[in-house]
């Protein structure tokens, strides 16, 4: 349908529908007034009036074709007022509605008021879409002017970031740009979690919360598709990333993995299609991070052969629990199993908590959590049991069993074993939570990025002002985050394929990588949105543009799933495990090997013609990068090694030498986990076929490698493993290399795949 | 009033009545549905029920005497409980009503039920106040031991950090404790304003908003006085903060400093007492930092003598106006004022925007800026001008007139001086914002650390857990940022008290204080809640534990009243002008003398003893110190004054040359703020006549600058000038500094005297 083809009354609506439908603010009672403004305009004729209120029908809104007709038409008009940018939508109405041939009789003040008060109902309007819809035609050529000025293969690069699920998370996308997932500020929580809750039925029947399960419970047995789908949601709510983890990921995991056949036929399907709405309900007041020692009991009582779940004191309720405080209707509660009077350890129980109507069972008592920093999409409660008596079969009994005499048993002897093996079902949250994260600060270095690529301040006198992606402090800022996004990627990459992967042997190992990839890239999700934030100013500060959210519902990353610095302290007890075996295994042989392996790694680092290279291509050899990592990995080890067993000898009890170690040991984790991501960008551009992409890649990871070294120069300096000629050598690369990708940001963040839709913020627009 | 003068009845209700009156959940609403509950109960006596009735009056709140008797009476019934912690209210008000002389037939299940309902009508009890009346006695003395085994003098130490505005303090306290100043979570952005809009009239009735006025116009000519106050209410709600800041400090400071007598007679008074809300108007959507090129222009109409006020462009509207969306009914706008066809650049011109019954005025377009990450009880807005005309009396003319016959003219004659003298008016602002920002971070610190001194995680497998303050770890995070929290303090002090006593010759080194301190001190902000947030964990993620809204609040500080990145690029300009005159002004002299200065710098620091000297003496000593801040700040400064030199030697244009060493200028400021804090530190210390508290600061110090230079390690073992035996031996006793400092911590907080009602998070509670 041609512009022409329209009435000019109807041409006069077009902007206001327009941003009506691009803004989504047009609620329910907003459509139902409009329609009822239409309705009443007796200056549009009865045809006319059918066809405006067809453009009004929210289950079928306009098609992206006639949205694309409008914004053509739009940009024709635009192009015919006086270009000062002040004009309102009524403005660009009358300048469409213009027609030669016709007079413009009908176009009264009353027509003119009546368009301002329909301009009113919409609601408020952003300026950016506003003058986007002025400007679109200037904008697009402008994006594609600056992809066409890189040499960045963005779809090549996308492909390599997108692993094996593209097609998973273009679906997802999909359904993400449906408007019942127009994202809103909906600041009250109970109306919040209602929204949250449908979202998440959405996806339940569409079999994306499945996807992990086995193919008979309506899965595929494929968790690197459920991580996929958890990433993408990420760009869009992470109140919704949250209560699809609590579902499907810990509610319906635990009841995979620490369950066995009888437990998946009575409830995975259900867990899967949102049927039952559970909770994983670990966590205690009193036990945030320490889950071994928590106070709920689940006490046998062959009496009855039921078991007793118990919270005996105030600080023994399970806390922060996701879907308890409204929608949960079952809970895996962890509590100190004590048959025949022994404690056998912390194993999950399966509880009822609430009825399909919302009322809560006997002897439970929930507790909202209240409002929270963010996430006030997911209901967050406490739980106290008292006394709450359920059957034998409600014990998740893979690790641990009664049979139908009352006698305990578990295929794994010894009990801190068996509480680690079951808390290994934690591994799943570990390796999807850091992945939403990232996705949340991918999306806020593209946003942050795009705007330093519009908005000009200050410059040279007689010139125009420069954009604020030319000053080498804001390259400074958002380069290095840009080249770790990518590195984090491709470990939490490795992670998933490792664990999908797995074997018995890996388990401990898969734990440590999780533990210390999850910190690592939590931590820089709240210092990068938090950094981006700052880079886009007041913009910044405003709720559209997306940081408020990210940042507020990101923050509790660090502390769920483990609080990082204690899950830290597990990484460097691992790592010094292995590092232990590795001695020990190899006798006296190993001892020596590594020795010299060490030796080498000394010789390499204190030889005095690498100490003072500071030629450029060295710097950004990949042997010399790796080299640097594993050094200050295996030094600290070493030392912090020697550091305890010198306490030891002098009778000091392991704890105490432990504890004093700890800022040490942290250290040491620190290091480990760097040395993977730099393994991992390497194998990835190692495994490049594509010379283009193979360069690309290259100096993504020089900037993570080189600016990782840069952080920890103080470190370098201190053990003489590198001289002050060197390390600024190294800053004047690393600057060199935030300016080099600096000329390929738009690129570089356009392969994130994110769509425009997805953004969202209006400071993003191009 | 004795317990036993209650009837059973009341004493039944007791623990109701004082959590509904604690916990400050009741609202109107409530208190009229407990009115009633109460009235309709047959079980209560008329007598009782005035009594009770008489302690439901909204207006007259129950007396602390009664509440601590109420408190008094709780404590001796629960003891008489079975301790297990999880008895309800309603349990405890039945434990109240036994006398043995009694027998208990009136408490049927009615009556229970009808104290159910009770209970449920005053709403959501937070946990900890309940496990608080249990066991309020035992935490007091608690409180009371941990701070007697200290040797600090808390109130001492208070003295020195309240400088002398201790009365003013103690009153604003008193203020905020009013049940009008009850913290609750309000959502909604419009019901919020006008609770700050109700906040900020009462501030300004009783004379807190026009302190830095003159006398004559309500105010104390005090402006110390007014950053007190600022400060102070930094420990409430940060909306309240910048909504008073607006109204007193940049409305009313524009037209105090920019205007002249004329001004001050017909607005100061209804500025200083809320009669007349207005905004500061100078940010525009597309100048955000850069003032001076803003594009709203006033132009003087000499036909009507008047000035006509106009945004030519969509960017050039006034952006993120504090006021402007609801509340301002006049702005100082800040436009390119044109006479004559002639630009004399940025002036100030009051604009009517509202009259006020809140209708805007003719030719002002106003938008709301809509939600934001915090601030939410501040109507930030936008505002264009459409040719509004003010008379010209509306000049804001003390830099810059307009006489009667047309003629524009200056008392100062540069542009571009007139331009920095006018924005000299930003100093107020950027006195006060970084103070209201350290009362967020002192607030944090307080929560963090009270709940580190109860909070057990962990610990030795057959002890208690131990406490999460004994972590090295923990300490390495919350016990610099302490002592830093002390140094800011005083250097802010140091910042008012030289613009209080100012000469003309002195503004220019304030401004450059004024703009690195900001920096400095708000990043430290941002930082030092984000730390104790995640230093508790799941509890500090509770919106009722104050982060949330710290956190969020207190983020734009970063950004508003100059750019921090922006603001220290202006420090370093500022520095390196200094340095430059130093040399000029004392000729060959100057230059040997200060050649000789660093020669002796360098000496001492390159001194092959003191590069190596490890003594715990040498680096406590402030000689020492203070030398290694003072060569940072000059090396850099050298350095990078070479630097400049060598590129406009080779014929690039300076504006390119500062642009190259934009991040070496950058450090050049942090070296320089860093430097005045410790000055300030030393110069509080030697200033201290106690030798106990003299003791005290010099630990805060020691720990303040050591850690400091640690920060900057890599920067000194690069320059050769410590080595790395002395780093090493630095981190050392920064960590045995961290440990000293947390046998004090809970003292060291209490001497920031933040009142308990003030602090308001659950977990702080002691």
């Amino acid at each position: 349908m041609l512009p022409e083809t329209y009435s000019p009354q109807v041409a006069s609506l077009i902007p206001l529908f327009y941003i009506g439908w691009s803004d989504s603010v047009l609620g329910p009672s907003e459509i139902e007034l409009i329609q009822n403004k239409i309705n009443n305009f007796d200056w549009i004729n009865e045809a006319d009036k059918q066809l405006l209120l067809s453009w009004m029908n929210p289950t079928n809104p306009p098609s992206s074709d006639l949205h694309q007709q409008w914004v053509e038409t739009m940009q024709a008009s635009a192009k015919k007022m006086n270009p000062d940018g002040r004009k309102s939508l009524v403005d660009l109405g009358i300048e469409m509605a213009k027609v030669p041939s016709e007079n413009q009789t009908w176009l009264t003040k009353e027509v003119i008021d009546a368009l301002k008060s329909l301009e009113a109902a919409i609601g408020v309007v952003s300026l950016e879409l506003h003058s986007h819809i002025l400007t679109h035609q200037q904008i697009s050529e402008e994006k594609n002017a600056i992809l066409s000025s890189s040499k960045i293969d963005v779809k090549g690069l996308q492909h390599v970031l997108d692993d094996d699920y593209i097609e998973i998370r273009e679906n997802v996308f999909r359904i993400l740009h449906d408007p019942m997932f127009n994202l809103e500020t909906i600041r009250n929580k109970e109306e919040y979690r209602e929204q949250v809750l449908k979202w998440v039925h959405l996806l339940a029947e569409q079999g994306y919360g499945a996807l992990h399960f086995p193919e008979e419970f309506g899965g595929k047995n494929d968790m690197g598709a459920y991580a996929a789908v958890f990433e993408t949601l990420g760009y869009h709510d992470l109140s919704l990333v949250v209560k699809f983890g609590v579902q499907f990921g810990l509610w319906g995991g635990s009841v995979l993995w620490l369950g066995t056949e009888k437990h998946h036929k009575r409830y995975l399907k259900e867990i899967g299609n949102m049927e039952l709405p559970g909770c994983f309900a670990m966590t205690e007041t009193g036990h945030g991070s320490n889950v071994r020692n928590c106070e709920t009991t689940a006490t046998y009582d062959p009496a009855t052969d039921e078991i007793i779940v118990h919270s005996p004191t105030l600080s023994s309720g399970k806390d922060y629990i996701g879907n308890a405080a409204a929608h949960g209707q079952m809970a895996s509660v962890f509590a100190q199993l004590i048959v025949d009077g022994k404690n056998h350890g912390v194993h999950a129980i399966l509880v009822d908590i609430r009825n399909k109507e919302g009322k809560v069972a006997e002897g439970v008592k929930i507790e909202d959590c209240a409002y929270k920093l963010g996430l006030n999409g997911v209901d967050n409660g406490r739980i106290w049991f008292d006394q709450v008596r359920v059957p034998r079969f409600n014990l998740l009994n893979r690790f641990g069993d009664i049979d139908e005499k009352g006698v305990y048993s578990s295929p794994i002897e010894k009990e801190s074993k068996r509480f680690f093996t079951m808390l290994g079902t934690l591994v799943g949250g570990r390796m999807c939570v850091p992945r939403a994260g990232l996705s949340a600060a991918k999306a806020s270095l593209t946003i942050a990025i795009r705007y330093a690529l519009k908005r000009r301040q200050f410059g040279d006198n007689d010139q125009e002002e420069m954009l604020i992606m030319d000053y080498p402090s804001h390259q400074r800022r958002l380069m290095p985050r840009l080249a770790k996004a990518y590195a984090l990627d491709f470990a939490l990459t490795y992670l998933t394929d490792r664990f999908s992967t797995r074997t018995e042997e890996d388990m401990r190992e898969i734990e440590t990588l999780a533990a210390g990839l999850k910190s690592v890239a939590t931590w820089y999700t709240t210092d990068t949105i938090q950094e981006c934030r700052e880079a886009c100013g007041g913009k910044g500060y405003l709720a559209e543009n997306r940081f408020a959210d990210f940042k507020a519902d990101s923050d509790i990353f660090t502390t769920f799933e483990g609080d990082n610095t204690v899950l830290m302290q597990l990484v460097a007890k691992g790592v010094l495990g292995d590092f232990n075996k590795e001695i020990v295994s190899g006798g006296l042989l190993g001892m020596i090997n590594f020795a010299s392996e060490r030796f080498m790694a000394t010789i390499r680092e204190k030889n005095f013609r690498n100490i003072y290279n500071t030629d450029e291509g060295h710097l950004k050899d990949p042997g010399f990068q790796l080299d640097a990592f594993v050094y200050r990995e295996r030094d600290l080890m070493v030392s912090v090694g020697q550091r305890l067993r010198k306490f030891i000898k002098r009778g000091i009890p392991s704890y105490q030498a432990f504890l004093r170690c700890q800022t040490h040991l942290l250290e040491v984790a620190h290091a480990y986990v760097d040395r993977i991501i730099l393994e991992q960008f390497l194998a990835q551009i190692e495994a490049c076929e594509d010379p283009a992409l193979k360069k690309t890649l290259k100096m993504l990871c020089d900037l993570y490698a080189l600016h990782t070294i840069e952080k920890n120069k103080g470190w370098y300096l201190e053990q003489g493993c590198l001289s002050g000629a060197k390390t600024r050598a190294i800053r004047r690369v690393v600057d060199k290399l935030c300016k080099e990708t600096r000329n390929d940001a738009f690129a570089l963040v356009e392969a994130f795949g994110i769509p425009d839709a997805c953004l969202a913020a209006p400071i993003a627009v191009f």
